[in-house]
């Protein structure tokens, strides 16, 4: 070896010895952690502490400035460390009700509905789980119950609820479909009792609740499920309460157009038959990213994406729409319209205000994440 | 306070301690990737070394997994800390050429022509920045360089390379915009030297060119700027070579199908004027990311954007198939051809195959990053 080269070795041995260092660091810490997860989990404390968090960002924010390291290379690691504990810290939880009490999950071995019966099973819930194979049994089973909790895929909400007309007055019924006006207005007609509607915005990959927002429509009686949302509080949701009609409003905005754009963007690529490897390699990481998020959709159930587009026929006004802002924009390219382009591009810009520049800063952080991890490379 | 509290209050200060020692070990981890950096910009070793990484986060997967850490979490943590070194270690580079040698950016105070004149001149050449001021006094400028970069905006490319007629028969014409064939074409007949097109696949808001892909297409003479080459595998690029016209075919699916759809996107959105700040709050983090995705494009020029998609007739017929496509499937769910949307859809599936899961993990991974630093969430 040559000189440099010896150095060079040095050096890297010297950088191995401060990584080993750095992993029984982690070890010490997570011991730590999950001490405070037993105790938080005792006592009911919240797993997700915002004031907590913010305070010992800031404290090794300020070391890192005075030591000479990047504090935001100090919060990165934290932030990712601190994902990691909440997972340990989660195994179980104090239960807001009365330990013992019956909570019903139609649905229970959906994938969201799985995830539900684990959280009220870890909160010391006594949890009836009704899938297909005990729905003969229903009446039977929710004898008792307290909470009725409807997580069945979106095109059978309303007949599921339709049927629930002999719950206890006292129990409280709830659904949690990705819309919410309907299925509010069916558990209202068909139940006398306390009605709440929820939709956790998070997939059922979700590693749990802590720190998923869930919007909270209110039904009736909102006092009798208060403890079904300081529940969700004490697994670390952060609810956001909203009227139905304009939760759904949004949600086709939101969904609806996204789920369509990306499924005639990949219909689109299948129709062209271009080689996908050779796009892959030939895209920057903004670019793979973007064809990822088409990519993903087409992984997915198609089942529960049409019964989402199909779902209600202001979806296909709506889409109408958008196809005819489609056609204005070609027809701006087939006339060579570039100022007008450009011009329209001013105006959209406004619209979207400081938003669009957040966006930006947002996007290019997390580039810089996927880089980190070699995700949206080329393999 | 409780016993519970106390009993917190103690743990959470031995948390505070361990992450204390995180940061000193990461001022000392820094004080040594320095001195590698400086041992690499004297040598010319490249700056980013696959193997060595590769056999770093190795080790320390395997370390972890003996003391009961995450494996997942130590490479997460070791790649957020190296992509902070890399920045730390690019302060100067061996020249892969003649130190002193003359290299022109034309568009030198570009946002990209800023990065390119940086690199260079950190590598020991004597760089000539023409842009407009010096645009004038071009030839006199040109004249002993060995190598003159083209980095002009896309429209001007062209009219500008189609200028340069009086280079040194042994300079070499270079390139740096996101379509090739044409420009490509346009040096080999403006110069009966060395020509190369490359098209770097990151934005000028990348920190450096470190495990950034940049596309080559070979034009005359290779063997005459493999020293370019060189020089960019010094500054962390990684190669990827491609003929112009696949380059270019691949692009117009890539840049100017995403930019159409999302200027149509966004276009939709301003019609139909729904409030923003309600639609962000209602999205789950992987809605906020596809939204976030149309953002970004309008906090950028709108002529960049123009030009990409203006450039060629070919993009015209294309985006035209797309409405085609797009009529097709609004037409699915006029006649609530559901089925048949599911058909096609299983279609589209097995088209993108595996990568379509790829896509699936990679953007579950992603949202948990973003989590991790609150981005793409409620203001």
């Amino acid at each position: 070896m040559t000189d440099p080269q010896i150095q060079l070795q040095g050096l890297r041995d010297q950088i191995d010895e401060l990584d080993q260092q750095l992993v029984e660091l982690l070890a010490k810490r997570a011991a730590v952690t999950t001490q405070v997860g037993q105790i938080k989990s005792q006592t009911g404390m919240p797993t997700y502490v915002p004031e907590r968090e913010t305070q010992l960002i800031a404290s090794r924010r300020a070391q890192a400035q005075e030591q000479g390291v990047p504090p935001d290379l100090v919060e990165d690691l934290l932030r990712r460390i601190m994902r990691e504990s909440y997972l340990t810290q989660n195994a179980q939880y104090r239960c807001a009700s009365v330990p013992g009490t019956k909570v019903a999950v139609i649905g229970g071995r959906g994938a969201l509905g799985k995830l539900i019966v684990s959280l009220f099973e870890r909160s010391h819930y006594d949890v009836v789980v009704i899938d297909k194979a005990e729905w003969a049994d229903a009446r039977q089973l929710l004898l008792g119950v307290k909470l009725c909790i409807v997580a069945v895929p979106i095109k059978q909400t309303i007949d599921i609820i339709n049927t629930l007309d002999y719950l206890d007055p006292d129990c409280i019924l709830a659904d949690v479909t990705s819309i919410k006006q309907a299925p509010l207005d069916a558990m209202l007609a068909v139940h006398k009792g306390p009605v709440v509607g929820l939709h956790p915005m998070f997939g059922p990959d979700a590693p749990g609740m802590v720190k998923q927002v869930v919007i909270v429509c209110h039904g009736r009686q909102n006092e009798q499920y208060n403890w079904l949302l300081q529940q969700m509080i004490t697994w670390g949701a952060q609810l956001n309460t909203s009227k139905a009609s304009e939760h759904d409003a949004d949600m086709a905005y939101i969904q609806v157009m996204r789920h369509f754009t990306s499924f005639v963007y990949g219909a689109h690529l299948h129709a062209e038959d271009p080689d996908l490897s050779s796009l892959i390699a030939h895209s920057s990481p903004i670019y793979r990213l973007e064809l990822a998020m088409v990519g993903r959709l087409f992984a997915q159930d198609p089942n529960l994406y049409a019964d989402i587009i199909f779902n209600n026929s202001e979806n296909l006004a709506l889409l109408k729409r958008f196809r005819t802002r489609f056609d204005e924009a070609i027809n701006l390219f087939e006339t060579s319209n570039k100022a007008q382009f450009v011009e329209q591009f001013t105006q959209i810009s406004k619209w979207f205000g400081d938003y669009a520049k957040t966006c930006l800063v947002d996007s290019k952080q997390l580039l810089l994440k996927a880089d980190d991890d070699r995700m949206l490379r080329k393999k």
